[in-house]
C-alpha cells in the first residue's frame, strides 16, 4: 500500500510517501503561501506518486465533524487566506483517494501511539511547545475530537509570582500559549529563545507554566504518558524542571505507579521529529480501510 | 433482568433495585459508617433481592485498572476506615454476581448519557459541586479512566481579584474544589451556603470559579454537553452567571453551534437527582453482559 502524508502547517507543508508499516520512502517540504498557490503544488506531488490514500495533519481550528457541512475545512484561523478553506475538498477533488484528516497535534499523538512512546498504552497526550502550544489526545485507542477538538494550549494559568509579562494570546490574558509559547519567551525577553539557554530564570518560569498545564491535563485526561515536542523543548534542561514542578504542584494528591517513575512518564518525543508525519501515514491507513469497509 | 445499584458516598449509601430500562423499583439509603458495620447491611439488602448484577458508583480515589492487584479498592481516601479497602472484593464474595464499578461522577455522567441530557450525544461531562467537586467524563460512548480517573475538581484556578480566602483543599492553594465547593463557601462566609442566597457577591465569585473550571474542560475534553449537579447548584441564579462568564473567559476563541446556544449546552442535571443511581444500574447491566460474553 502506498500512502501519502501531509503535515499542513502555518509556515510549511511537509509531504511524504510511505507505507502502512511506518516506512517513509521520501519527504519534501514547501512553504505555506495562499491556497491557490500551495494546494496545486501539493496535489501535483501526490498525483505523480499514485498513492492509495492520503493522511492530513492540519493546523487549526478545523472542522472534524463528518456530519457537518463544513467537514474538512480550516475554519477561523488568523492566517486569513486559509480561513474557511475546504482543504479536504480541494485535495479530494484533485486526487480522488480516501483522505484521513485531523489536527496536527492529533497526528503527532497518533504517531507516538503507533510507533513511539505511547505504543502499547491505551492513552497519552502530545504537547507541542513551539510557535503555538497544541495538545493532541489519544484515549481508549482513538483520537479525541468531541464538540470541536482539544484546544488545551489555551487553558488558564496562575501567574508565576515574578512574571509581569502580559502574554501573547490575543484572546486570553493568562493562557498557557500566551505565557509559554516560543514567541512569548522571545517577546518577554526581547531575545531569540535559543540565545537564552544559560539564563536560569527563563527556564524556571517556562517550566512553571508547562508544569501547570501538564498538571491540569493529568487531572482531566489522566493519560498514561505525556510526550513533549516543539522548538522550545529543544532546551533539554526543561525536562527535570518540569517534572519536579509537576510533582510539587500535584503535592501528593494523585498517587500512581506512573507518577512514581516520572522520568518515564513525562518524556520527549521519541521519533526524531517524525511523529507528526508518521501519524499522517496512519491517518491515511485508517481512512483507506474505513473507505473500503463502507463499500461492502 | 433484576439489577442492583449502589451509590457509595462518604456520608450515605444509596441502594436501589431496578431493571435494564432504567426503571427503579425501590430505593433505600443508610449512613456510611465503617466497612465492617456498613458492608454487611448492603450485602444482606441485595442478597434478599436475588439480583443478576450490581453496579457501584463509588467515592474515590478508587482503582479502576482491571489489571491491577488493587482493582476494586478505595485507595487513599481521607475517610480512613475506607482507605485501601477492597469494596468490590467484599461485595463480590458475599453476593457472587458480576459487579460493575466506577467513580460516583462517572456513574452520574453515564446516567445522563443513557437516559438524560447527554442521550444521543457522543460525549459529555457531569460536574457535581457539593461537599467536593467531581467530574465524570463520557467520551466516544464510554467512560474515561486513563491512568487513574479524572480528578478535574482539582484543576488550578486564577483567583477572583476580590477573593482572599485561602481555600479548603489540603493539597492545593488554588484548586476549583478548594475555592468553590460547598464547604469553601461556608468557610469563606462563616454561614450555611443556602442562607447566602440573596448575597450577590457570593454567587458572582462562585460562578467565576465554576466558569473557569468549565472553560478548562471545554478546552481539554471539548464535550458536547456540560451537566451540573450537586448541592451548590440548587442556587439556580448561578446558571446564567456561569454561562455569561464562560463566554466572557473564552472570549470568542472557540466557535461552535453548541456555544451559540449556551443555555442548552451548560445545563442542570435532568434526571431528578437520579442520574447517579441510574448510572449504577447501567454499570450493572454492562457488567452483566460483559461477564456473560467472556464465558463463551
Ligand atoms: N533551540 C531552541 N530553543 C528554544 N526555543 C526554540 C528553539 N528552536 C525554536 N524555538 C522556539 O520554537 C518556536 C518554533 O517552534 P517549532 O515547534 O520549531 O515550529 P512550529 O511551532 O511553528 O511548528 C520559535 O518561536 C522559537 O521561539
Ligand atoms: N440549597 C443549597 N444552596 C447552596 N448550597 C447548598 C445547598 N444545599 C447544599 N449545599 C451545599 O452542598 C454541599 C452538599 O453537597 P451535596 O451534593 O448535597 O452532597 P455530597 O457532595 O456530599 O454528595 C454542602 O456542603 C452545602 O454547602
Ligand atoms: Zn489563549
Ligand atoms: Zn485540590
Amino acid at each position: 500500500m502506498l500512502l501519502g502524508a501531509l503535515e499542513a502547517g502555518g509556515t510549511k507543508m511537509v509531504m511524504a510517501i510511505g507505507d502502512e508499516k511506518g516506512k517513509i520512502f521520501e519527504q519534501v517540504s514547501i512553504p505555506t503561501n495562499t491556497p491557490s498557490e500551495t494546494i496545486p503544488k501539493i496535489t501535483s506531488y501526490f498525483k505523480e506518486k499514485h498513492i492509495d490514500a492520503l493522511g492530513v495533519g492540519c493546523f487549526g481550528p478545523i472542522d472534524l465533524d463528518r456530519k457537518s457541512k463544513t467537514y474538512g475545512y480550516i475554519t477561523s484561523t488568523p492566517k486569513l487566506a486559509w480561513s474557511d478553506y475546504n482543504i479536504v475538498g480541494s485535495l479530494k477533488s484533485a486526487l480522488s483517494v480516501p483522505i484521513g484528516f485531523d489536527t496536527d497535534v492529533n497526528a503527532s499523538v497518533l504517531g507516538e501511539a503507533i510507533w513511539g512512546s505511547i505504543k502499547d498504552l491505551s492513552s497519552g497526550v502530545y504537547i507541542t511547545i513551539g510557535t503555538g502550544i497544541g495538545v493532541g489526545v489519544y484515549l481508549n485507542g482513538s483520537l479525541l475530537h468531541g464538540m470541536l477538538h482539544p484546544e488545551a494550549g489555551h487553558i488558564f494559568m496562575n501567574r508565576h509570582p515574578e512574571d509581569t509579562f502580559k502574554g501573547v494570546c490575543p484572546y486570553h490574558p493568562n493562557c498557557l500559549e500566551g505565557l509559554a509559547s516560543g514567541p512569548s519567551i522571545e517577546k518577554r525577553y526581547h531575545t531569540k529563545a535559543y540565545k537564552l539557554q544559560s539564563n536560569e530564570k527563563v527556564w524556571e518560569i517556562e517550566a512553571y507554566y508547562i508544569a501547570q498545564g501538564i498538571v491540569n491535563l493529568i487531572l482531566t485526561f489522566s493519560p498514561h504518558k505525556i510526550v513533549l515536542g516543539g522548538g522550545v523543548m529543544k532546551q533539554k534542561q526543561l525536562y527535570p524542571l518540569i517534572r519536579d514542578q509537576v510533582l510539587k504542584l500535584l503535592n501528593g494528591y494523585i498517587k500512581t505507579p506512573q507518577l512514581n517513575d516520572i522520568d518515564n512518564y513525562i518524556v520527549s518525543a521519541t521519533l526524531d521529529d517524525k511523529q507528526g508525519i508518521l501519524g499522517c501515514l496512519e491517518l491515511a491507513r485508517l481512512e483507506y480501510y474505513s473507505a473500503n469497509c463502507s463499500s461492502f
